[in-house]
């Protein structure tokens, strides 16, 4: 646990330089808008600690998998997220002296995140080893309304002295990662080209062995120079080096001049334009953004952030570490994915950070659609759902490496292209649950949507891969008399190839169930439609739902009629009972304490699993289920997951267990504000921010969805005065504000809707204001 | 299966070349004296199809261990057995042209190994581009006498030109592992030089990041000169290149006159010298070796060879086949390991390939012990036994790293030095039924030998370290008011991380109580020096016995009693129940054809696991049990380990099932020579011929030692017309004759003694011969 940062309503601010914290800064204070993305990298550069970091959304490298025996089916390549070209970079020399804070002495030292604005910020006085002074603020964005674009503001005044000071802005193409193996490199040159005041890199990655295609992506800059406010008259000399573009500039200053430099950037990859296009269109993209200017792309900026803000606040009052923490998660997250691209998903660190490989997990179906579901248009979650459509093929190929036949599919673990690319056993082969989420997420969808059409278009042919995969995977034990799924991994990830996971069996079986609901309806609304799908599919009804229904009704689900519980797996019970509070302090976190055959054979619970189901499908248990499972598994789980705590606030919540589930809420709110796992540094957790708006709005809020309507069961933590979140239910935008004494609902958009408070229903009259128009 | 080479009672004979097959020749035609070892590799070099190997015992690379997400507790590196100096180089040109059989027409090729005398040589006739034709012989061996040098003899004769011959004896220290990452090279040069007919090549291992010393090695060549069998004068002009000897000899030459190479060969190496005097010894060694000249030197080699055989050979009339496959196995086996030196072990591949990390498994406790035992003198199997012993420190702090306490002793899975080096969650820390099989190994040595005082020097502190590990990884479950034993993987590594591997439970439980019976025995016997080593070893008897005797008492142990077995593990019956049988044959091999979670969850065996304890308890359970179990395991076992058919063949003997017996002995004695499992080109399976040779002695031969007296029951497949075998037991060395009509048992060595033959006593009078004195 850190606590470094100044606590602020709507900033991350750092006040004098943390040197040795600078990497979790850079995490924290990362930029992204959808499609490129960096980290709080200093402009001027940093010989000091730090993690430079600079992605292109959808842009990777199949890198080698090593492990230390090759297991039958294993995939071949890791899909490594790679720093692309560092576009920020503006090198700075006065006289023979390179800024470099790490030489310096610094004060004034101040970098604010402005979130609710989205840009960065940063100013200092830096005194030279030779004495020198010079103030430098900068400030920059990525922006919204020009998404594969970047601008740069960076002023620097010499203070104490007249003299030479040499400018480079640069585009470095020489970038590494840090995790390569053998320092390998992932770019390499096309061409470069410099003009003045601009300068265009085109690279490709290196070739690779696994027939993935080499990616291209063209990084432009532009610039401009002002001094003391005004253009003026400069040379720039293009600066002629492999793999880096750059032109660089002299000029005689005095003190107390100030020389602004305004930077343009662009990152296009070929993903998006052609090939062959790529550098006229970052030559136009570059002059379109100059055109505007600096002042006004600025503007769009604020204007763009205050309308995301204004779908997707939270407001809570009384507690600004607590409202600081869930705008960071907000802010973190909408950077991350905007929903415009159905080719691209949330990668756990987003672009914070080069940590696992891939960018699509079971976080996205589990825990960031809900967000997206309430925060932004459908077209965000659906496309969401889509990218997994698109990737049915890849998953039945997959399904089929594993041995499965006839159209079964299993989405991957992890995955950049619908490809499998992790490479551990009892998580790619068995943490087969993942396939159930991605289920689960079209249900949800159309829960909340009312969006019966995408079941016709897309999703029935998601769910038919996936049942057939159940129904393939699931065998039957002539001892039990029985089916049975055996060696799985469950949401814990604690314990490896265990047996009837009670959580992965149930979530199969709806699966199975939903499946024949859907086909069932879809026969009796759109019978043309289900029958072109079931010859495309070649679905053998009789045999395939007959196969489905017998698993239905003869299932195996683990339970404890002892202990009124269901048992997370078949031998669950084998196990030491002991709990987390007998753990000693020194023995924690698990993970980084124990050896792996300790934890696994330990009843310790990384996160959620049946918890996860009862979360899931809180519906079909009583409540004294949920409590007594609850009451059994919570104090066995360290939560060691950052999935894990929201969870646990969202159903502490509905058992109206309010310390606990505040508890939980700190848990995951502020878990990269105060690097509550000594890991920020290497990038923030972006999928579990979801769960932390969820754990807001689910678990205080108590938002369900219930026959189409809303239902709320609002609860006042008693640490916080009051709190407010804005909801997007189909046609309306509400306003919820919740306090201790009752709960106050606008609409801010859209007609009179019923929305039931507590069980009762009230009546929201319509909008005052004219409801924003769709995109 | 390939059937390519000649069968012969003693030699393995290639005729014709097989070049698409030359790394399996070169693997079979593996040279070894239990220090230095090397692949059937061309003197001349070979631009074709070979695996170039040699390698010097004990000596190692701590290569990076990758895999795709670490886990806490995975060793840091892993054991390379690294490719070391080539000796055996002899660079030849004819004119301009280099000799190299990948560019000739090459007939009357022969290549022989000669088991008996122990020697590899060639003979070609080799017409080059040019048209110009050679015919060369080449006679080599790893001296037994001077075990740490070898010896050639190549002899040339151009047949159809007079011109120029040049000849470049080398030692090449730029060699590689075909297995390393980036084309890593392991060694570095220290110093080399070059004398008239001599050189001497003094390596490095290169630095490595885990504190592991580097290894240093002198590799010496010293060679003469003969002109159709005289010697002659000639010049050598040294080579001048970074990492390499040699000398440069050009002599004019006439068709038909014979050239002889002599060159003796030797690797010193700093585990056995200290460093400082490893050149200085090279060069006496190389010096005597010389004065003896090559013929004196071959003399010796095929008396020692001689000695080897008498103590071990097995005479198999009436199938060639089967003789030559079983004088494979021991000659292979005899070459890895002499027992000379109690710091080193047999590797699983021995001296014939780089493939597996470390040198030591369980292998050598559950198989090849009982070899060593009945072949040679007792100190080679006490030498394997005090080999654990002193790592026993190592094996303390690998279970300390995996959080037992105590004194608590878990031997690696794989090692070079006592540490663990294999990085498989599911095998190194849950295949932990090695432990048994090393404390069982010390029951089998002195039940055979009598060495009781080995208990109270060594054995006694092994077996605590043991017990005490069982006794921290054996938990109380609640539940079943039972000790169980979680997460492991048994002797099946087709199943991992299961609950109640009999086997395992059953050898822990077997570790307890041999243990407490030692210890009593100690306390009667050796009062004194058990005092001694209880308070060296903290033993608090009342706490920890007690703790031994409760686990004793209600460990559970899984079995069936409806099918009348033990069950492999909790969980086994709730597998699809289908046999081998019903395999298709383009799902063999399953580790081939499969992938990893479909072999997890099916009901398919790797090798012997309930069916390893009835062997190693045999006595404890009714034939009707082992009968029963075998009955209901072996359909269902798919024998993908090497280790697996022996065990089988000594059960299918004891249960009179001879048929399945001489099956399951084909499938191991000619695995290599016919390329079985086609691996063979990677190296041998060395410690798998340890089985081959039980399955003749253990099992057709049926014996077994019960109370200080030998048992024999001997079968003779009625595919033999009669088999005999050399046992070594207690003071005498026995000939043991099998016919269909009956069992001779002559005594070569030592008194009279009494022989259990069916259960029948049989007094053999004491040997004629006097007994060859003890070393």
């Amino acid at each position: 646990m850190k606590n470094y940062l100044n606590h602020d309503e709507w900033c991350i601010i750092e006040e004098g330089f943390h040197a040795d914290w600078n990497e979790i800064t850079e995490s924290i204070m990362s930029l992204g808008n959808g499609r490129m993305g960096q980290r709080g990298n200093f402009e001027e550069g940093y010989s000091g600690k730090t993690l430079p970091g600079n992605y292109v959304a959808g842009v990777y490298f199949p890198d080698k998998t090593r492990v230390g025996w090759w297991k039958n089916g294993y995939p071949n390549y890791f899909a490594k997220v790679i720093n692309a070209a560092n576009w920020i970079g503006i090198q700075i020399e006065l006289e023979d002296e390179k800024l470099d804070l790490a030489n310096c002495h610094v004060h004034e030292f101040r970098r604010t995140l402005n979130m609710k604005e989205g840009w960065l910020s940063r100013s200092f006085v830096a005194m030279l080893p030779s004495g020198k002074q010079v103030g430098v603020t900068a400030k920059r964005f990525c922006s919204l309304t020009h998404d594969e674009g970047g601008v740069i503001r960076y002023c620097i005044k010499p203070l104490n002295f007249d003299g030479k000071l040499t400018i480079m802005p640069y585009i470095d193409g020489t970038i590494s990662n840090r995790d390569s193996n053998y320092d390998q490199k992932f770019w390499q040159e096309i061409h470069r080209e410099t003009g003045f005041a601009e300068g265009y890199l085109h690279l490709t990655t290196v070739p690779n062995e696994y027939g993935v295609p080499q990616f291209q992506v063209v990084t432009g800059q532009k610039f401009a120079l002002y001094k003391d406010g005004a253009s003026f008259p400069f040379q720039a000399l293009p600066v002629k080096q492999e793999g880096f573009v750059s032109s660089r500039i002299q000029l005689d200053v005095i003190a107390g001049e100030e020389i602004a430099l305004i930077k343009y950037a662009c990152n296009l990859s070929d993903q998006n334009h052609a090939r062959e296009d790529l550098l006229a269109h970052a030559k136009t993209y570059l002059a379109t953004m100059a055109e505007k200017g600096y002042e006004q792309l600025l503007r769009e900026q604020i204007e763009a952030w205050a309308q995301k803000w204004q779908q997707m606040d939270i407001v809570i009052e009384g507690d600004v570490a607590a409202q600081q923490a869930i705008r960071f998660n907000l802010f973190q997250l909408s950077q991350t994915y905007t929903g415009e691209d159905d080719r691209l998903n949330i990668g756990p660190k987003g672009f914070t950070g080069e940590k696992y490989g891939g960018v699509t997990y079971w976080d996205t179906e589990a825990y960031c659609i809900p967000f997206y579901l309430s925060t932004a248009e459908p077209k965000v979650a659906r496309n969401l759902l889509i990218y997994r459509w698109k990737q049915l093929g890849k998953a039945i190929e997959n399904a089929e490496k594993l041995g499965f036949t006839g159209g079964a599919a299993l989405y991957p673990m992890v995955t950049m292209n619908g490809e499998e690319c992790h490479n551990e056993w009892e998580i790619t082969f068995e943490e087969i649950h993942r396939n159930g989420a991605i289920a689960y997420a079209i249900y949800d969808y159309i829960r909340y949507t009312g969006d019966t059409a995408y079941l016709g278009e897309y999703g029935f042919e998601v769910l038919l891969g996936i049942a057939r995969f159940w129904s393939q995977r699931i065998t039957w034990s002539d001892e039990r008399q029985q089916f049975v799924m055996l060696g799985v991994t469950g949401p814990n990830e604690y314990e490896n190839n265990v047996n009837n996971n009670w959580y992965t069996n149930y979530i199969a079986r709806w699966c199975l169930q939903y499946t024949l609901e859907v086909a069932d309806q879809l026969k009796n609304t759109e019978a043309e439609r289900y029958a072109t799908l079931s010859q495309q599919l070649q679905l053998n009804e009789e045999a395939e739902f007959g196969r489905f229904q017998a698993i239905i009704d003869q299932l195996y689900l683990p339970e404890s009629k002892e202990l009124g519980v269901f048992l997370q797996q078949d031998s669950y019970l084998d196990k030491e009972q002991i709990l987390v509070t007998d753990l000693r302090p020194e023995d924690r976190p698990l993970n980084q304490k124990w050896s792996w055959d300790r934890i696994l054979r330990s009843p310790f619970i990384k996160q959620a699993d049946v918890l996860q189901g009862l979360y899931f499908f809180e519906d079909e248990f009583e409540e004294a289920t949920i409590r007594q499972n609850y009451d059994y598994y919570e104090p066995r789980t360290v939560h060691e997951s950052s999935l894990s705590p929201c969870v646990h606030a969202i159903l502490a919540s509905r058992l109206g267990m309010d310390d606990k589930a505040y508890e939980m809420y700190l848990r995951t709110s502020r878990l990269d504000l105060d690097d509550y796992n000594n890991d920020t540094e290497d990038g923030l957790h972006i999928t579990s921010m979801a769960g932390t708006w969820m754990s807001v709005v689910k678990g205080f809020g108590g938002l369900r969805v219930k026959d189409g309507q809303l239902h709320l069961s609002p609860r006042c933590p008693q640490q916080w005065q009051s709190y407010s979140f804005i909801i997007r239910f189909r046609d309306n935008i509400l306003d919820v504000h919740v306090r201790p004494d009752g709960t106050e609902i606008e609409n801010i958009a859209g007609d009179e809707l019923t929305v039931w408070v507590h069980g009762e229903n009230r009546s929201i009259p319509a909008a005052i204001v004219e409801a924003p128009e769709e995109e």
